[in-house]
Formats: structure tokens, sequence, C-alpha cells
């Protein structure tokens, strides 16, 4: 299976990234364009995007990105910090780049911005298992 | 304002909590307990819980146990792994605990169990501003 | 080989963990104790134990822990927060516990004291190879 | 002062960098680069460079990225992870680049290379107290 239809099957499945209307505007080996809008329901208690609401869209661009290899990755260890506040109606896009692939292990940085403010960073480690799409 | 009244106001407006449905079990200065079920819209294309969902309860109950001081808390960074797979059904606690306080920082480690196992850990930093909660 | 075994064949090459003046006062499958004093040539500008040093001995902690259990163990993403200053004659303990074991992965917490107060915090993951120590 | 003269100052009485015999080849507001040779008394018990070289090298690369702005800035939480092993006589150079700045905080990543190889990628958030360099 090439990158796109991998990321179809999994975004097929994946209910939480349909909740969050997740758009995948481009997917490739070791990378994904994501985007995504904040909508009211997504809000925490000080008015503003709950933190895994950039969380889920950065670590959904990392599972695309890794899987799009063709091996089936999983996470390891993944950090975030929350630069700017998002309201109700902010378009809000994830950039996932591959810093370092090895045989066992993949390493990417996802940033996410809105138009051009950085908003978020990501940083996540996924372990490729030796099972491949099909 | 005491620790509950302060959970039960960020409660109040916090509508992705609710998605989720989160309940709080205890509420502290620099403790918290909370909980929440898996749903089936809550899982990613490998039909288990999607990494944000544990991100998510562990990102409340950083801010439940940060602003129980009193003081409005924000995040700075936070970093998740996570260990286990979990399917709809499963109910998840997070217990907050405070590592260490400062005048301007509080630093805190938040495990996730599924009944007696250890599911996801996540540590935050959070940034404590001189404004209080009234 | 047992954990000590492990750990003095790791430590009789470690040229590094002897400039520090490492001291290994307990030695197990997933667990460590280690102990070292601040000396002039570790500070910074600032008049203070350079961050890396409490990094330095953390990681050691962390390797001898991982490696404890007899398979050659590799760091893969290490986190550290420093919260107290160190100054000369300063003598500090790490305690390496070990959070998860799994059959590629081990995940370990590192606390660093200075007598009863907590001075740095540390998370390691490591993967665990197929190779033995032998 | 500007930012050379900061790290001039930083630098004088950093006896632990001096010792890792770093090079500051840059130094600006929010930027800087730094380059150093592995050395036998730096290697671990696998016979490369303990990981708290790198981490070294970072810290002190991020240190003085933040602190050119002329304010003095501590680190709050640093991660790194590595990705090469490091010989005895390998020149490593760690690039400095500032991710946000705001008021109380700034975000970096310092990568460091090995020739045109990746070798460890670095993160670090820093506080930016009111006290100026002076």
């Amino acid at each position: 299976m090439n990158p796109t239809q991998i990321v179809e099957k999994m975004m097929q499945h994946d209910a939480f990234s349909q909740w969050l209307g997740i758009r995948v505007l481009e997917a490739g080996a070791g990378k994904s364009v994501l985007e995504m809008e904040i909508r009211p329901e997504m809000l925490n208690g000080f008015g503003i995007a709950h933190g895994a609401i950039t969380y889920a869209l950065a670590d959904s661009a990392l599972a695309f990105a890794a899987n799009g290899h063709g091996r089936h990755s999983v996470s390891v260890d993944t950090s975030i910090h929350h630069l700017e506040p998002l309201k109700p109606g902010d378009i809000i896009r994830a950039l996932a780049r591959e810093d370092a692939l090895k045989n066992r292990f993949g390493f990417y940085s996802i940033d996410i911005f809105k138009s051009e403010t950085l908003v978020a960073q990501f940083r996540g480690t996924v372990y490729r298992t030796e099972k491949n799409w099909e």
C-alpha cells in the first residue's frame, strides 16, 4: 500500500479523528499535513481549546507520517507545549516532518500553526514494528 | 475559593471534559483524582483509544491539581507515554501528585490506571500566574 | 551475569562516570542508587552545578537499572527538570525506579535528592536489545 | 551588554564548559552555535560518548541563546534523544534556534551535528527573569 492508501485506511476507522473533523491535506512517507477547525465542544474551562485538541491533531499527524513508510508504527514518547490560546472558528494546521529514521525508530517534530503563527510544538518517537500495511 | 469550588467552576464551563465524561473523584491543593470511561467515538484507526484521550484526562488532572492552590496556573510543558491499549468500556483513572511547588512553577506527575494496571504516564510543568481564583 | 557484575563491568570502562566520582550504592534488576559530590570543575557560569551534571548522574542510574535485567539496553528518550541549584560540596543521590517493563521497552523515573530535598527529576525510556550481558 | 559580551561573561566563569572544551562559534539574541571535540575521558561503559556530553553542549547552547536577549534566563524543562554514537576525535556542533519568545518564556530547539549528520536533538524551555545582564 502507498502512503495515501495507508492514511485512508487509518482514517476510515478513526472515529476520534472524524469527531475532530481532521482533514488530510498531504500524506507521504515520513510526512503529513493535517487541518481542523476548533469547535465550541472542544473548549476547556478557560474558554479556549483544551490542550488535548492540539495534542490529538499532532498525534494523528505523527501516526500518519510514521505509518506512511508502510510499516506498522506505534508511538513511544510524545511531548507538547502550547504557545497560543485557540478559539472557536480557528483553523489549525499540523506539519509533521521526520527528523531521523532508523531501522527500529522514527523521530518526528510536528509544528502546529494558525495561519502563520506557531501555536504548539510536538515531538514524537515511534517504534517501527515488523508488520507491514497491506 | 477552596479547591472543590475552583474545580467545580472549571468543570462547569469545560465542554471538552464534559464530552469525555470526566468525573472528579477528588480535588485538592496540588492533587486530583479523575475517572472516565472509554467510548467507541474515542477510538483511533487501530481500534484502541486515541492517544489524545489519555492525554486529555491527564491534562485535566494537571489543571485541577495545579489550580487547586487558588492561583490561575497554565501548563508550560507536558509529556506522555502510553503503555497499554484501551478498549471501549475500559474505566481509566488519573492520579495527579505534586512533585515540587515553587513560587512561579509547579511540577506534577500524573499516572493513569485501568484497575491496578499503569496504562500511561504524564508529566506536566505549570506556570503560576499572580491572578487568584475568586 | 547478575546486576552487580553488569554494573561493575559498565563502570570499569566508564571514564566519564569515574571523572564524575559516581559511587554505586545499590544495583539491581530495574533499580539503582547512585551518589556523587559536586566539585568546582562541574560549575557553570552562574556558580552552580551545570545542568549536565545532574543529567549525567540520572542517565547513568537509568543505564544501570535498565541493564541490570541482563539485556543490553539503550536510551531512546530522556527528559529532566532542575529544581534546586547545587554548590560545591553538595552530595547528590539518584534513585532509579522502573515504572513499566515490556518486552522491547523499559520506562524509568529517576529522582535526584540532596539529603531529603528533591533537586531534579528525570524520566527515561530504553530499548531492550536481544543481546545479553555475558 | 550585547550577546557576545554576555556569552563571554558566562563562559569566563563556566568551569564545566571549559573542561568540555566548548568553542563559541556564534552568539546572538536567541541563537548560538557551539563546537567541541569528544575526548576519551568523556566515554561511557560502551566506549562511546556519555549521553551527558551531548546534553551538556546542548544545554550550554540553550543558555547562551536565551541569555543573549539580555535578561537572565533559566531552564525549566529540557529533553534530548541521542541518534548516533560518538567516538573520541569526533567534532560535534550545536545549533540553537528560538522557536518562540514570550514575555516570560522562551522555547528553543537545539540540533547537534557531526559534519552533516544529526546526532542528537534537544528541546528546552526557559523562564525569563526580570534581571538584566549588566
